[in-house]
């Protein structure tokens, strides 16, 4: 586990999951400095630090701060708050000094699930592109392992992809309680693949127990796999987390050097 | 280099480049048995192998033979030969036994470059799945090291592409005569990216003298690039070459055990 520095409880506590969610983000807008270029993450925890520095921009307090969207919803919301918006380039990437975004599940090593949502690859663009990623959560999503508390997400080729989830399925061959399915949504006459914002498909892994064994071997493994485009372990990426607890406190985690 | 056995010159040569790919076209399909699924190429080379295996079916001599197609072009001319076609699912992939398909370079362990017609995915899915892969080559193909002759191909997500190309230059940086770029093609109003039959883009990358250092750590380096899907290197998976020489003879060569 990272280094931890506890807040006292704000007044007021205890308090709901949102309100727990909008004190973790708005502690992460604090490392925010002027003239920085930011990720800006997607998600119900995320838009609350979108909201945050929107109020801080509108009263003058970080000027020459931009941010890149890690996704059309974010873009949105955030051309709302009034967060001046760059396009992930060359010159952004090089130029982003700090993401914000929630997660799924964190491992003791800052590690994260993310994407059950169906969104994974512009999120691990930006947030891999930048000198520091801040990770916002409440505490149920601090886990021992990796895949404890629901699916991974892998996002495959549309081409193929029964043919690759068979080759996924294989990675964790003779694995107790692992399985594998894609990703489906219902309408009225059929459930059909989820469709990712980038036209891919998504393959969901669920395992028994959390993932075993290592994660960057496992990570390259998928990663081999020609219909594997991404997945959801964010893997040493995770350079701050800040968890919010149900007693209301705020814990600041810290990636080991 | 594999084992070799150079056969007589056929009569009439030199042949033609395009006859040398059909002399060597005609070899590969003599290891193709009745009742076999085979992974079907894309190309000049492999053009004459749906040819040829058009014919050996219509004469009777390969009953219970079915193809996977590696492009829509190759779905169509397999289509219009007479070969019955079945998609790439989990059923199909494991059946199968043997692909035939030509190459864009040939290195000494059997190592290919493939993909410099902009398709290098859905070959990589299907000859990949396969028990043998039987490549078909004119000599002019082989090369000490790959990426000698020209461009080796990486398929990259649209979505931050031009951030992408830069953290594939970061895989070779310092590297003497080493660029990248994004594949495009010329319309009348301006240069637009070239689009895979994925949808997705291609960055090319051109090595001075080929690309030196260990191929398979290079190949996990690109994978682990978030933007790219897919490169052209198709390494350790071709198990038999068969390169017509510009003498006429043809050279079998096998992939070392």
């Amino acid at each position: 586990m990272g280094s931890a520095a506890a807040s006292p409880p704000p007044p007021g506590s205890p308090l709901s999951q949102d309100e727990l969610k909008r004190v973790a983000a708005h502690r992460a807008v604090e490392f925010v400095e002027p003239g920085m270029t930011l990720g800006l993450g997607t998600g119900s925890t995320a838009a609350h630090a979108l909201d945050r520095l929107g109020d801080l921009l509108r009263a003058g307090a970080l000027p020459g701060v931009a941010g890149v969207p890690t996704s059309l919803k974010t873009e949105l919301h955030a051309a709302r708050a009034g967060i001046p918006l760059l396009p992930l380039d060359a010159a952004s990437g090089a130029r982003i000094r700090l993401s914000i975004d929630g997660a799924d599940e964190v491992d003791p090593d800052l590690n994260l699930v993310k994407g059950r949502g169906g969104s994974l690859l512009r999120e691990k663009m930006i947030e891999g592109a930048g000198e520091r990623f801040v990770v916002i959560v409440d505490e149920s999503k601090l886990v021992p392992r990796l895949g404890c508390t629901g699916a991974v997400p892998v996002e495959v080729i549309p081409f193929g992809a029964p043919h690759t989830l068979g080759l996924i399925r294989k990675v964790f061959e003779g694995l107790p309680g692992f399985h594998a399915r894609l990703r489906t949504v219902k309408t009225e006459a059929d459930d059909v693949p989820f469709v990712t914002d980038n036209g891919n498909y998504i393959v969901e892994m669920f395992f028994e127990d959390g993932i075993r064994g290592d994660l960057r071997d496992i990570s390259d493994r998928l990663l081999r796999i020609t219909g594997v485009i991404e997945h959801g372990m964010f893997l040493g990426m995770a350079t701050t987390v800040i968890v919010a607890n149900k007693d209301g406190t705020v814990s600041v985690l810290h990636k080991k050097k």
